[in-house]
């Protein structure tokens, strides 16, 4: 890895690409050119070159890439050539919901353990797991070997949730309440804010309607 | 509104802003300063000011701002003065998990109907509602009165299902599928992708375990 910083949308892309590499293992394609992926995925295969350019030659000029090299490359590159245990905290409907969710699975994202603070809810069966008093949640990042948290609790407790994450020696995490969240420097947080995401449309489209009227 | 482009994380930030209103009302409160807002978020007082001065001048220099008239001002901003009806499509983990989320419901977004073409789905309750053949999508939208859409469908038909959206006349479309989408430039489309985020954090984490064993 060059020493420069890599853009987070670059990284970003890779992941894209490399589902959409998965696709062509698929169909059985052995090599792909940047046109074929950026095809795909509606960029423009300059954007594929430069992307993969900043980890190296990956493809030979007028052949294209090795499609089971390239994928291995980037999954090492995105750190999945690891195992990756997943803890939810949070068994709402959206904990209960990503719980469920192939999309984690499929990256090979292992969801180990999913932990509540809701005496209601401890004990009880989801999927093949029973869900934890989130007290224990300590303990179990050790026994389930968990190095990633998902924060799927109310926006209350999404700071003190998260530092008790923080404090069982998890470094990456995502948090899906709609609260800025204070981390130490050497914790990587990501947060998901579905509402948020709604609204930037209904901004962008309330703002033509203005538009339009005057 | 000033006749210059809104920053995509401005708008973010109005809709996190709003939310942290809501809380300010619930406890009573009649008035917030900007630092008031800002410690509950965890960014500075300055970029709250910031922020909302895209809009106009909303405080009172030493009083801060009425909670009630600046949670109706954002409301407006973010469009939602009005009624919004969201139709998901795609009623498997994803779209059912998004039906039943919260967070959608208390900013006031309608889950208007839930559609699916697996004969399986078609007709199951959800919830209140009956999972709709998507086949009738367009038929629905008029009766439904939906105008933004959820698309939660493998990324294989992700497309098909953005122009079947589009078609029917909705402007506003979140894609949870992992591919770019080729829409009309009248139509706002957002992608929000799970496992890429995930990936992000263990891209860092990998890259941060690569620089301390060199």
């Amino acid at each position: 890895m060059k020493g420069f910083k890599i853009p987070e949308a670059t990284v970003t892309r890779l992941s894209v690409y490399s589902r959409c590499l998965d696709l062509f293992e698929e169909k059985g394609e052995e090599t792909v050119s940047s046109s074929d992926i950026a095809k795909q995925l509606g960029v423009t295969p300059a954007q594929v070159r430069k992307d993969l350019a900043y980890f190296g030659e990956f493809g030979t000029r007028g052949i294209g890439y090795n499609v089971n090299g390239l994928q291995k490359q980037i999954l090492k590159i995105l750190g999945l050539n690891k195992e990756w245990n997943v803890a939810i905290i949070g068994a709402g409907n959206l904990g209960s919901a990503l719980f469920f969710y192939k999309g984690f699975k499929e990256r090979g994202f292992k969801i180990a353990g999913i932990f509540d603070n809701d005496s209601r809810k401890i004990g009880r069966k989801i999927g093949d797991k029973t869900i934890i008093d989130t007290k224990y949640f300590a303990k179990y990042v050790i026994e389930l070997k968990i190095n990633l948290g998902i924060v799927a609790v109310p926006a209350v407790y999404a700071q003190e949730t998260v530092d008790m994450v923080v404090k069982a020696g998890i470094k990456g995490i995502i948090n899906f309440a709609p609260v800025s969240i204070n981390i130490p420097d050497d914790v990587m947080l990501r947060r998901v804010d579905l509402a948020a995401q709604l609204e930037l449309i209904t901004f962008n489209i309330n703002k033509e309607e203005q538009i339009h009227q005057n």
